[in-house]
């Protein structure tokens, strides 16, 4: 300890307020939290850790890093078509980590439990001799039964894709320096794409009924595609130039095919990519419109041929485009 | 990738055979898992991380190091009356992890598994540059609005404990060379409670209706008590005499006063520490018989003077025993 906060002050001072709101979680104040969906509802859960170093910058602000640890496990809840409720935390840190930084990352918490509606209830606080660890474990709900699985896409669906790909992919570079001459503004909305997912949480409960399959792009769209085309049993056919890029992606992929690959490919879109049959095309369109939200159709299911479940990127040549890098595999 | 197991691969062939059994976890090929507690009970939820170098050693072996991942959250649904059903799993490794160990450590899951009725239903592996890392998050049920508690002990209750207390803790300072001399089996039977917990799983939901406050003995025997008594508003007497030592520890307590106060104090034991009244004595004596496990009166619940919530140590003629050493905190 020597002068530090303990575990418990830590919990107590940051921590604890956190769970105000929600009885089952005790005030942080008991060894578990009890909860229990509301009627006619299941729970959807997920868990995804994030690391310094490999998931976020070790100079990255403590209120961005709890962000981004909370957001990209509702993102997923929000592809699923699920609610988020309550969320578990496990924050392993190194001994240099100061005070400040904690309180930065309580205030972070604070502020998406506030937009997103969600509280903590429970977790863990250990030191690590490795990286800020940050595991979430989210809990989100949806009417029994009704996820919206990977699998589930029929044959002749569109596939749709929400707001934009490729900007956090592209953001990645240029904090890497690339794209010397980008302009500036340009180059920070990349740049804050990649630092903060903004997952799609109040759009995706609004798939429930519309969307046959779904998944958050966050290895990428070609690999998670791939990913939905697998549990589906089905193909995909995706035409390059129907792919919804922002302005700043758009000023990129101009230049070169190699850009236009990346956005693609890249990672940690934190958009829905979702199939729903060509009835909902009119529903899909006034929630775009409710939620100022591009909701963009890419593309089209397909059987598969030899039991072979592929994805097709076509340019507007309808010619099929080869990616080296299908998407991130974390290992 | 390199020859080495990627993340899709390691999943497939270690960790989805562990979800088999469980419909809401799709075998693991989906991003989230689904799930609702039985018709009148609730869920209880508990995460817990452990890491190499400070929960165990780096070099144990990958079966046991599972266990004890995933039995420290499994002890904590015990002490709270709750039948474990499933977990989530992040799962971050080294580079320097061979898949053998990898190998080990999801047959080590499998056999808990099976003992215990749990599946895993999710999870996220990762690269890690720091140690073996893995952080379970734990669901069990129990009726709703019957979880048992810290809080919810009254004054004039008894103090139980299950099992034995402070092999843990003696087994950890054999395994760092202490008590040269001591009999070999002795010796391996301390070390062995320190590796691998025996949680209280089948036992502890049969506390409920009989327990009014409880939970599982991690921190140390003191400190734990100390967080029931906070959480009571009450304070608690046990009498040293009273608290049950395997033949193991008291080989170890009877040379030294110092030895008790480590079993008294120090932590891993994993067993149940609760309150209840004076009438449940005969059903407890019950309970313990069937499941072949002492449940052991070590004192009693009093009320606070002056708002001061105290646990007092008693020896065998009456004197308050100090500890200079409350118990465990992990920072």
């Amino acid at each position: 300890m020597k002068g530090r906060l303990g575990e418990f002050e830590l919990i107590a001072r940051y921590f604890a307020p956190l769970s105000q709101g929600f009885p089952g979680a005790c005030g942080l104040e008991d060894d578990v939290a009890a909860l229990a969906p509301s009627p006619g509802k299941e729970f959807v859960v997920k868990t995804d850790a994030i690391l310094a170093g490999i998931h976020f910058l070790p100079s990255d602000p403590g209120g961005l890093v709890a962000k981004k640890a909370l957001r990209v496990n509702l993102s997923d809840l929000a592809a699923k078509g699920a609610t988020p409720k309550a969320y578990l935390l496990d924050l392993l840190l190194p001994e240099s980590i100061k005070e400040g930084w904690i309180e930065a990352f309580a205030r972070g918490l604070g502020e998406d439990q506030e937009f997103y509606r969600v509280h903590l209830i429970g977790g863990d606080t250990d030191r690590t001799p490795g990286p800020v660890t940050i595991a979430v474990t989210a809990f989100g709900e949806v009417p029994k039964g009704l996820t919206i699985r990977r699998k589930g896409a029929k044959a002749g669906e569109s596939l749709y894709v929400t707001g934009t790909i490729g900007d956090a992919a592209l953001g990645l570079r240029v904090l890497k320096g690339a794209f010397i001459g980008l302009d500036e503004s340009a180059a920070s909305f990349l740049v804050e794409r990649y630092r903060v997912p903004q997952p799609r949480v109040f759009l995706g409960p609004r798939l429930l009924g519309l969307a046959s399959a779904s998944l958050d792009v966050s290895d990428g769209l070609v690999a998670d595609l791939q990913h939905l085309c697998k549990a589906s049993r089905l193909s995909a056919v995706v035409e390059a130039a129907r792919v919804p890029f922002s302005p700043a992606a758009r000023s990129l992929i101009g230049q070169s095919e190699e850009e236009r690959a990346l956005a693609l490919s890249g990672g940690d879109d934190y958009e829905i990519l979702f199939t729903a049959p060509k009835e909902a095309a009119g529903r899909l369109a006034r929630l775009a419109e409710e939620f100022d939200t591009p909701i963009t159709a890419i593309g089209a299911m397909a059987s598969s041929l030899g039991g072979k479940h592929s994805v097709t990127v076509r340019d507007e040549k309808g010619r099929p485009l080869d990616f080296a890098r299908k998407g991130w595999t974390h290992f």
